[in-house]
């Protein structure tokens, strides 16, 4: 038999699951697309291929990698010219859209 | 006509290209790939991708970029716990030869 508690804890563990959406940030990678159209294709291609030998492709990095770089980045434990530029005024949440899209593309390798 | 002081200059320009290749390391990407199985693969996978969500793919990425990379992590530039050790006593040999191997792996992406 379930008791009141049970119950009690069970509908506010789904009151939580239900709250979730409206406090946690969703990663969004046709935002990131976007934006990454707008600040990074110039360096990394449109679909995270690297233009510039100094540049690295970004495609198919996992998205916790491309955040945390990004975030230090914009705080400057990781220096880099151009990059502290374009990481020093984003948000969290276009960190986490651009993580996001890079991670969206699959990539597959043929060694030589 | 051809004056003496530049045919010098030209013989000058010879002798040093000619001279390069036994003063100029030759990146090794098939001794990259030995010692990448010994140091590289627990992170980032025997083909260069991430076996681990903060370790990034290296498949395909600019020799360039991944020299710079480990030169950094090596001089703590870039400051990672385990990459700090793992490229601390690496030769400049040695990171142009992983760099070699790593760039040598062809990728090919699909987006989402």
């Amino acid at each position: 038999m379930t008791s009141f508690s049970t119950l009690a804890r069970l509908g506010l563990l789904m009151g939580c699951a239900m709250a979730q959406p409206l406090v946690v940030q969703a990663r969004d990678p046709v935002a990131g697309q976007a934006r990454a159209a707008a600040l990074c294709v110039t360096c990394h291609g449109p679909l995270g291929l690297s233009q510039l030998p100094n540049a690295p492709n970004l495609a198919g990095q996992p998205a916790i990698y491309t955040v945390e770089q990004l975030k230090n980045y914009r705080s400057g434990k990781r220096q880099h010219e151009v990059m502290g530029v374009i990481a020093k005024p984003l948000t969290d949440q276009e960190i986490d859209d651009l993580a996001a899209w890079y991670a969206s593309i699959q990539i597959s390798v043929t060694p030589k």
